[in-house]
C-alpha cells in the first residue's frame, strides 16, 4: 500500500528546507536529527548547498537514492508542481503543511482539486493539506513540530494541532503510555480518515485509535471500515462541531462537514466507536481501553471508604446505563468477615474506615468482588495511596502490597479495575504500582467513573457484534424491471416526483403492499371502485403538476354513498382544472378510508456525511411538535429495524394505550426493511415519506407515499 | 444567635478527650494546638487529670470559665446526658461526631430525637451527629480531623467528609483561594442547611458558599433562605443521590431523603442556587464565582490560538445556552489591525499564530473584546503562558505583561475573565499573574467553559431577580367560609376524597369557573339540566363510594336527546347500585361534552421536601406515554407560572397545529395561580387532579376535577 510505504517510510525529503532557525523548513530537519530519525533525510532547497549538515537538492527528483515521503511545507499556489515532480521520483506519499486550500472557499477548492489530480496521477498520497504533520512514532519519523511524544500503543488521528498537543503534553505529565501514530488527518484531501484506520488495524504497534473529529469526507466509508476495526481494536472519538458556533469554527478550520447529528451519534455508536463527550475524557479512555480487558456483563461494583465518592460514582454509573447490582448473599458474608459492622457491603461496598489500620482491606474487597461471577469490572474510589500519607508511612507499604495483589488480580480474572484517588497528585508509589499493571489511575471521579464505562460499553459492543452489518451499498441488485420502468417514464417526462400510485407501486413490487387503492379516470369507474371497497372511501387527484394537492382542492376524504364519490369526482376534477388550466391529469386515486390506528412516519433521505438514511418516528400530526423521530444509515438489518423503534421516546404507544391492543411490530420492521430495499434497488431515488403509516395489531396501512427522485443530469428546471 | 456564637467560639471543650494518640478525643486537642486555635481548650474526661499538658475536668459543668462549644466524641448513647450537663453550663453548641442515628433506622431516630429534645431545652443547638466536625478557617476553630485548610472566603457545607477532603485538597494543590468555614452537616439532626445559610450570608468572611448535599431534611426552608442568600452571595450546590443506587449510598449516609428531582433542580434554580453536575466542577466554580464580576449580558468572546480549543468551547458554552455572538464590524476591524489575514475574527476570535512571537497580542486582543460593550466576558482557551515554553524565555516576560494587563481590564471593565491553559501543569508564572487578579485558569478547557457559565448564571439570575417571591405559605389566609364547609363536610363523612362537584365548588370559588355542570337526581331533572345545555351532555356517578366511576358503569357520554339522558340515568343509577349496594349516591353530575381542544394537565402535591408543588403539562391520553410536564413549589409568581408552561417539551402544541388556533395562555397562567392560591388557602388538600383540562384560543374547560385531602387523625381507615 502507498499509503502505508509512506507513514512507514525510510527515506524522507523536505521541500523548502531552510537555514533560517525559524521557518519550519529549518525545524523540520533540526527535530529530525534531534529524535534520530531511523532512516534518511534529504533537504531539497534550490538556493542552498546544505542544511544542518546535510546535502541539499535542488529538487526532489534530484535525490540519487529512492525517496519514499516528502514534508512539503511552501505554500499552497506551489504544490502541484512539486508533486508532478515527485511523481518522476516515485515517492509513496507527501504532506502538506500549508493551508489556503478547501477551507478558504471557491478558489481553495480549485486548487485542492488541481493538487489531488496531480497526486493521484503520479500515485502519490497526500496527508492534509491544511495540517501539522504526521508521526510514526516507532521509527521517530516526526514531521510535526513536537517533541518527546511518548511512545505507546495509541494511534492519535486529530483534526486540531492544538487537540493532538494537549493530549500528548496529558499521557506525558499523568500517564506512563504513549502513541504510535499521530496523523494531522487536516482537509482529507486525498487520504480519508477511514484509510488511516485500516492502517492503524493492521499495524501490530497500535492497540487502540484515538479520534479528534471536526468534520469527515466519507462518513459511509469510515462506518464500514471502523466496523471492521473495532472489533479487534477499540475506537474512541470526540466530535466537536456540534453547535451552531462550534460548526462555524470547526467549518473555518478545516472546509468539511460538521455536526455530531443524531444520524452520525447512531451510526458511529452502531460500529463500535465508542463516543466521549468531553475533552478532558479523551486519553483517560484512550490510555483505559488500551490497558484494561473489557468488562463483559455491563455489571460495576464500587468500591469505596466512606461515602460521597461512592454516591456520586453510583450516580454516574447509573446516569451511563450501567449496572451496579445489589451482592449475593454469599458475597456479602464474605465481606462482612473481613469488614467492620458499619461497612455497607451490598454495593457500593464501603469499608467504613475498615482499611484504616490496613489498607491490604482493599485487595482482598477487590478479590472478593471481581471472583463474584456476577460482577464484571471494579471502581475504587477514594483514598486509596493515601493511607500512607494520611496515617503512618508503614502503610504506605501495605498499599503498595495492595497494589501488587490488585495488579495480579486484574491479569487472573481478566476483569478491569479503574482507581479514583484523591491522592493522585502526590504520586505515591502504590499508585505507579497500579499502573504498572495497566490498572488506571485518576483524581477525576467523573473520569475514572467514564473509563470504566467506556470498558463496558466496549465490552457490550463485543457481546453484540451484528455479523451481517456491511455499509456498502450493492446499488441496483435488487432491482426489477417494473421499478425500473416506472422510474424511466418520470425521467422521460423530466419529473422528480413519482405519482402516489408509482410510489406505492414501488414499494409493493418489493413487498410492501400495504392497503387496497384504485386509479380511475371516469366517475362511474370511481363508483364501481368505491363499491368494492369497504367502508368509506378517499379520493386524491394524481398529476404531476400538482404537488399540493389539498390546496388545488384535490382531495376528498370520507365519502360514503355513490352520489357522494360522483360529486367528488367532479369536484376535484373541475378545481384542478381551475388550479392548473395546464395540468396533466392522470386521474384520481381512490382508497378506502384508513381506520383509526397509531399515526406512524417512515422516511428517508441521502445524508451529507453517511448516504441514504432511513427515519422512523411519530407520524400524523405529532411530527413536528414531537420531533421523536429515530435514524438509521440504510441499509438495515432486522435487529437494526427493531433497535430504531425502541429508539424513538414514545415507544410506549406501540404497546397500545386508552385501550387500544398494541400494534404489530413485526409488520413495522418488514416496512422499514422494504424500505431500505427499495432505496438500495434505485439509485434514482432521493427521499421517500411515508406519512403517516397508520399501525394496527393486526398490520399497517401506508396512507400517503411520496418519493421523490434525484434531479437529473438534464431537464433540471422543470 | 446561638448557633453563631457556637460557630464563632472562642472557647471548646472537648468531650471524650483522651491520652491514647489514635483516638478521636486526643487528636482533636492536639490539632486545636497545633492550628493555634485562638481560644481555649478544655479537655473533659473523668479518668485524666490533664491531656497533652492542660487541665482535664471531670465533666463540662466543672468547668470554671464560659464554654461556647463542645466537641463530643462519646458514641451515640452517652449523648443525651452529656447536652444536660453542657445545659448547666450554658454552652451554645455541640457538635456530635457519632453516628448510630437516624441513618441506622428505628432505634437511631429515637435515639436522635431524645437528643434534639435535650439540645432545644438547654437552648443547645448541635451540629450533626454523624459528621466530620467543623471548622472555623479564621479563628483555627478546627473541630475536624483536617489540617492546613487554606484561609479563603469560601463556606463549605457537606454531607460528606470525603468531599470536604476532596475539595479542600483541590483548593491546596490548584488554587490560591481558601475557605472560611467547614461544616459538615451530617443528619441535620437540628440545625438545618438554611440556617448555616442564614450565618454565611451574614459573615462577612464569607464570599460564596460551596455545598454537596446528598438528602435535605426542610426543602423549603432552604428555598426561602437561599432566594434571599443569592442575590448577595453565590451558592453553589452539587446534589448527589440522583439515581436510584446513589440514593441506596446516600441513604445509608445521612438517613435524609435523597434524589434530585425535576421538582428539586427547577427550585433550585428558580433561587438562583448555581446547579452544577460534576464533583470536578465544585470547587473552580466556587473559585471563580469568588474571584470574578459575573456576566451580565450572557454573552461571551472566545479568544483562542488555533482552532480546536475554540470549537470545543464553543460546543460548550452553545450547550449552556450561552450566547456567543459575532462581533461588530466595528470590532472586527480593531482585531484586523493586529492581527495576521488567517486569523477568524468573527467570534470565536483565532490569532492563528499572531501571537506565536508576541504573546501581548492576547491582552490587546481582549481589550478591544472587553470593551465592546457587547460582549460581558472573555474565555481565553489554548496555549496562554507556554509561549516562553514553546519558543523563547523572553516570551514569557511578554506573558507576564499581558497577565498585568488582563487582570487591570478585569478591574476596569468589571467583567470577567476565565482562562484555559494546557500549559497549567508546567506553573508558568504568568498564570499565576493572572490568579492574583483574580482571573481564574485551569487546565480542562470543560471546567474553564463551565466557570465561565456560572458567572453568566449567576449574572443572569441577577438580572432576572424576582422581588416578589416568597416560600413561605400563609396557610388559610385566603380561604373562604364555603370552601372550608365542604372540607368539614367531607371530614364529617370521614372522606378524603372531594366529590368532583365539591372540587369543582373549591376552583369556582376562587375564580377558576371553567365549565358548566349540574347535579341532578332525577331522569326529569337530567333531561331539563341537559335541555339547559349547549350540544350533547355526559354525565357521571356522584358518590363517595364510587371512586372508579368508568368502571362502575357510572359514566355515560355523548347523549343528544331526551331518551338518551333518561335512560342513561336510569343505567347509572342501576349499575351504580349493582357495583356497590351500600353505596351512598349523592346523584348524577350533568355537564355539556367539552369542544374538542388541546387536552392538559394540572395537578399538585405535597413534596416530601418542598412542600406543596404544582404540576402542569400535556394531559388526557399522552400525560403517560409523554411525561411531558413541568413542576414548581408553590406558591406560584405570575411570572414562574408564565415559565412552567414554557418549561415543557411540547410547548409548540399551545401555538396551534393542524389548522388549530393558538390557545390562550392567560387564562391558563390564571388557572394555575388560582390552583396555587385553593392549596395555600385549604392546608387540608393533600393532593389536586385536573386532568383533562381543554384549552382553546378563548378560554380553557375542566373535565374532570378531583381533590384528595390529607389522611385525618380519626377514621383514618374509613
Amino acid at each position: 500500500m502507498t499509503l502505508e510505504c509512506a507513514m512507514r517510510a525510510k527515506s524522507v525529503a523536505v521541500v523548502g528546507a531552510s537555514r533560517t532557525e525559524t521557518k519550519r523548513g529549518y525545524q523540520a530537519i533540526k527535530i529530525l536529527l534531534d529524535e534520530k530519525f531511523e532512516g534518511c533525510i534529504y533537504p531539497v532547497n534550490p538556493k542552498e548547498k546544505s542544511i544542518l549538515g546535510i546535502k541539499c537538492y535542488e529538487k526532489v527528483s534530484d535525490i540519487e537514492d529512492p525517496v519514499e515521503i516528502v514534508l512539503i511545507t511552501t505554500p499552497a499556489a506551489s504544490i502541484p508542481a512539486i508533486l508532478e515532480d515527485c511523481g518522476i521520483k516515485g515517492v509513496c506519499g507527501a504532506v502538506i503543511i500549508a493551508g489556503g486550500f478547501s477551507e478558504i472557499g471557491q478558489d481553495g477548492k480549485k486548487l485542492e482539486s488541481a493538487m489531488v489530480e496531480t497526486a493521484r496521477k503520479n500515485d502519490i498520497r497526500l496527508i492534509g493539506p491544511n495540517t501539522s504533520g504526521m508521526i510514526n512514532v516507532a521509527n521517530r519519523l516526526n514531521l510535526v513540530g513536537l517533541r518527546n511524544v511518548p511512545q505507546g500503543d495509541i494511534a492519535l488521528l486529530s483534526q486540531s494541532g492544538n487537540m493532538a498537543l494537549t493530549l500528548i503534553t496529558e499521557a506525558s505529565i499523568k500517564s506512563s503510555k504513549g502513541f504510535s501514530y499521530y496523523v494531522g488527518v487536516g482537509n482529507e484531501a486525498d487520504t480519508h480518515f477511514h484509510e488511516y484506520l485500516k492502517i492503524f488495524l493492521d499495524d501490530p504497534e497500535t492497540k487502540v485509535i484515538l479520534m479528534y473529529v471536526e468534520g469527515m469526507r466519507d462518513g459511509r466509508a469510515f462506518l464500514q471500515q471502523a466496523y471492521e476495526t473495532t472489533r479487534h481494536k477499540p475506537v474512541i472519538m470526540l466530535k466537536s462541531g456540534r453547535s451552531a458556533t462550534g460548526q462555524r469554527t470547526a467549518g473555518s478550520h478545516t472546509g468539511a462537514l460538521a455536526g455530531l447529528s443524531e444520524v452520525a451519534r447512531t451510526a458511529f455508536k452502531r460500529v463500535g466507536v465508542v463516543i466521549v463527550e468531553n475533552s478532558d475524557e479523551m486519553f483517560p479512555a484512550a490510555e483505559t481501553l488500551s490497558s484494561l480487558p473489557p468488562v463483559r456483563n455491563n455489571r460495576i461494583a464500587i468500591l469505596a471508604d466512606g461515602g460521597g465518592h461512592a454516591t456520586i460514582a453510583a450516580d454516574l454509573l447509573s446516569d451511563a446505563n450501567i449496572d451496579i447490582p445489589t451482592l449475593s448473599d454469599k458475597t456479602q458474608d464474605k465481606l462482612r468477615e473481613i469488614l467492620p459492622a458499619a461497612a455497607a457491603v451490598s454495593n457500593p461496598v464501603d469499608v467504613a474506615g475498615g482499611a484504616d489500620a490496613n489498607p491490604l482491606v482493599f485487595a482482598k474487597c477487590a478479590k472478593i468482588l471481581l471472583r463474584d461471577p456476577q460482577i464484571g469490572g471494579l471502581l475504587l474510589v477514594g483514598l486509596f495511596g493515601g493511607y500512607g500519607i494520611r496515617f503512618s508511612k508503614s502503610l504506605a507499604f501495605e498499599e503498595e502490597d495492595a497494589a501488587h495483589q490488585m495488579g495480579k488480580l486484574v491479569r487472573t480474572t481478566k476483569k478491569p479495575i479503574v482507581v479514583h484517588s484523591l491522592y493522585n497528585y502526590a504520586k505515591p508509589h502504590a499508585l505507579d504500582l497500579l499502573r504498572y499493571y495497566g490498572i488506571t489511575v485518576y483524581d477525576s471521579l467523573e473520569i475514572a467513573s467514564k473509563c470504566i464505562g467506556v470498558l463496558a460499553d466496549h465490552g457490550n459492543f463485543q457481546n453484540s457484534y451484528e455479523a451481517q452489518t456491511n455499509f456498502v451499498f450493492d446499488w441496483g441488485a435488487k432491482a426489477r424491471r417494473a421499478g425500473k420502468d416506472i422510474i424511466e417514464l418520470a425521467r422521460s417526462e423530466c419529473r422528480t416526483v413519482l405519482l402516489e400510485h408509482e410510489a406505492r407501486s414501488m414499494l409493493e413490487l418489493h413487498g410492501a403492499k400495504y392497503g387496497v387503492y384504485r386509479l380511475v379516470d371516469s366517475a362511474d369507474e370511481a363508483i364501481e371502485a368505491a363499491a368494492s371497497m369497504e367502508g368509506p372511501v378517499a379520493m386524491k387527484i394524481v398529476s404531476p403538476q400538482i404537488l399540493h394537492k389539498s390546496e388545488a382542492g384535490g382531495v376528498k376524504l370520507n365519502l360514503t354513498s355513490d352520489e357522494d364519490v360522483r360529486r367528488a369526482y367532479e369536484e376535484i376534477s373541475v378545481r384542478a382544472q381551475k388550479y392548473d388550466p395546464t395540468a396533466d391529469i392522470r386521474g384520481v386515486l381512490i382508497s378506502p378510508m384508513a381506520r383509526e390506528g397509531l399515526e406512524l412516519i417512515v422516511g428517508t433521505k441521502i445524508d451529507d456525511q453517511f448516504g441514504p438514511v432511513i427515519m422512523f418516528g411519530i407520524g400524523g400530526i405529532m411530527v413536528e411538535i414531537l420531533k421523536d423521530v429515530s435514524f438509521r444509515v440504510m441499509p438495515l438489518t432486522n435487529r437494526e429495524a427493531r433497535l430504531m423503534i425502541d429508539d424513538i421516546r414514545s415507544v410506549a404507544l406501540l404497546d397500545g394505550y386508552r385501550g387500544r391492543p398494541p400494534v404489530g411490530r413485526k409488520a413495522l420492521r418488514k416496512l422499514l426493511l422494504t424500505v431500505s430495499e427499495v432505496v438500495e434497488a434505485y439509485p434514482d431515488i432521493h427521499e421517500m415519506d411515508l406519512n403517516p403509516v397508520i399501525a394496527y395489531q393486526d398490520g399497517i396501512e401506508i396512507v400517503d407515499a411520496r418519493i421523490l427522485l434525484k434531479a437529473p443530469d438534464l431537464c433540471a428546471n422543470t
